[in-house]
């Protein structure tokens, strides 16, 4: 793990420092940050969270340093998300070609055309067929089965009894970037992770985001279809169904055993009540009762969904 | 070919069997199973076609024995779908990283990387380039071109002059699972494959999947535009064109040269007829006459879908 | 480069040809020919450009002959289009599994199982991981990062600082065709290209095809989400945020600084206005005025939009 000093960091993101230094592991949000981790805040809809932070220092623009934790020290700046973006890369995993010797289970089966990077675990009795990747620091359970060009990227920790269809990358970045007064796009580096459950099956050419602070879950027992695009931070639960093409915006969480259908959609930072259904296209953009269907987009309740759709074609006979 | 006697069958599915035992060679649909295979009940809609099974044995409720054929033997069960989906499992394909020699055709260029399984053909002139996985009993016809990183599952057939793009995908399970009563999903093993006849292209990072019984189709001449979702049993008729994204739900069938706009989408079990055009964005839900334009979702005739338009655009208006 | 006697494409192809021979070094639009370029006339729209077109010689229906520069010589054809596919064959790259020896950086790190079409330049510091696939004539910046599994076609030039994830594609075929009168499809041959500029990242399992004729732009600081579709001739602006399983049609240019939300989708041959924002799971079919966020399909103003789903709502809410 890295660390640095936080008079390094910055001296490195360029912002002004004084007080006592201290040791830095990481970086995370207020809400999650420990007693040796940097926060931010972004935004002031986060200041709920600032007076309870263990961050033991915070990027932060002027204003609001009245409201800091004693314990926490300020790294002011008018431009806290861009600082974020630049701290980022400082504690991103150093890409590597370097390869590692994987310790194997009893069982397995690892094709010989199988890449691997450092520090690797594979459980017992688990398949990997030619053409996989497994990234450094990867940890794979028992009686799982990853078929052929399959892509894991490092720190991904996957279950047992799970099923990888052909294609699919685990553990890329999420999608985060700050942006400059010139309209730049500013990397934040990804520095969490995915951790996929026991019994879970992804389809063909599936995308599924590290995330940037923590984990992306796909929780057990979930089955995604082809082609299915979950963004960092997501949180699929237990049991859940997730069509062809679905796509989950970003740190949205899915309670137990919810259904989408081809090609439906959740906006991002939303929560899905358990047995909820989302019909094929629909998009979800509200929070709902769970234990229903819905459909449409924006999604309202299906049967609501279906008289409209009365609705409009009585008016289209009544003009025509 | 795998074979069982039903006995053995019965008691590894933990489903009560007596009577005169028998060889099954396999598992399929009720209209569609051989006389040595195994077939099953799930839904009461599929009643009409059970008196006419060839099936030696049927999962079946015990309310629906009455209906079952003399020559067909009853495996009675509260959950034939459920047990199907654990019979399927002992007709699957035994998944395996052991290599063969492939029986190549004159003038092949196969890239030195190319990883085959067991018992391959390729005709003559076919190019396989760097990176591509041909599974098990694979057979692909004379003048293809798979492009880098290609992966075909366990016996695809694939005829002559296809163009199959990089990161596409071939033959992969379909999504099909059966639910327990707490909410579990049991995988249906999908021991069917995928036939793409002669003179198909193939996008970029396309899903195709295997048929659970039987076979998914790409007919003759069709072409395919990146990132399309093919679902199990599909069949997509000779000269279709399906652009980017197009998402096709289980078991639905195109006539010849219809043509779907990026984005758009199938419902499941659904017939298209002949020369029919679904819009862009749309999503076609029933049967509807072939030769014609349909637009929206659902979707509803192109013509109509304009003058919807018009008709909320005019309310929008009034009311603003 | 490939070249032919005008002549030896007219027989070819089985167009009569007569009058003084010369020597065509490629294909390409009316607009971009140049002096030993054979363009075509497919479409009435294009008369416009005919008069001012540099090309030698043009595929062109008898009836507008008159129309042809002096300088321009006649290949006279009922079906100018489908004649051009067969022309576009003559002028396509050779594909080949034979392998090179890439020109590298200093610095640079590329794992052992990458494997290297001819005639590839890869700049400093650039790192490419397992299982890439870099074809032919491919020329890669400096600092530059491959994921695992990405394939380079031949020809596509990529810039500095860029990140490309695991899966994407890019370079292969954009989906054009021309269609005999049987209704059968004849690939039209992409000889064009892509060009990455600097500062771009890539997630996840996206498809950027080739031009048709000349190239496919994704612009300096453009981000892509996962699973998104580029098609042919595309010119994605400097700055451009495109979120996971946007579908971009052919030949459609953003300007600087235009957000796609996910699952969004852009008509081909459109302008799109810089700093434009087109909501998620919206389709925009038609020019509107930049700096705007537009919704729905077809997209109209994101205001206007939400005043729809108001009356859509009391609608619904009085007919209830």
């Amino acid at each position: 793990m890295r660390q640095y000093q936080l008079s390094e960091i910055a001296q490195k993101i360029d912002v002004p420092f004084e007080g006592k230094d201290c040791t830095i592991t990481g970086i995370h949000t207020l809400k999650e940050a420990t007693e040796t981790q940097l926060s931010f805040l972004s935004d002031k809809k986060h200041l709920c969270d600032l007076a309870n932070t263990k961050a033991v220092a915070v990027l932060i623009d002027a204003r609001y340093i009245d409201n800091l934790p004693s314990t926490t020290l300020p790294l002011i700046t008018s431009e806290p998300y861009l600082k974020l973006a630049y701290a980022s890369k400082l504690f991103s995993h150093d890409m590597s070609i370097e390869r590692g010797t994987p310790s194997l289970g009893v069982g397995c089966h690892i094709d010989k055309s199988v890449n691997f990077g450092k520090n690797v675990t594979i459980g017992k009795n688990t398949m990997i067929m030619a053409g996989c990747y497994i990234g450094d620091n990867v940890v794979v359970g028992s009686d799982t089965l990853l078929h052929p060009n399959v892509t894991l990227y490092h720190g991904t920790q996957m279950g047992s009894r799970c099923i990888i269809h052909s294609g699919t990358v685990i553990g890329c970045d999420g999608y985060g970037f700050a942006h400059t007064k010139m309209g730049e796009h500013i990397k934040i580096y990804q520095n969490g992770n995915v951790i996929v459950e026991d019994d879970v099956e992804l389809g063909g050419n599936c995308s599924v985001d590290r995330a940037v602070f923590g984990s992306t879950y796909i929780r057990r027992g979930a089955k995604l279809d082809n082609l299915v695009h979950i963004a960092h931070n997501c949180d699929i639960g237990e049991h859940s169904l997730l069509a062809g093409q679905v796509g989950m915006a970003g740190s949205s969480i899915l309670g137990r055993n919810v259904v989408m259908g081809g090609q439906s959609a959740l906006a991002g930072h939303m929560t899905v009540e358990p047995f909820t259904t989302i019909a094929g296209k629909s998009g979800l953009t509200k929070r709902v009762p769970g234990g229903k269907t819905y459909a449409g987009f924006p999604a309202i309740e299906h049967k609501s969904w279906l008289r409209m759709q009365a609705i409009l074609a009585r008016m289209l006979k009544k003009q025509s």
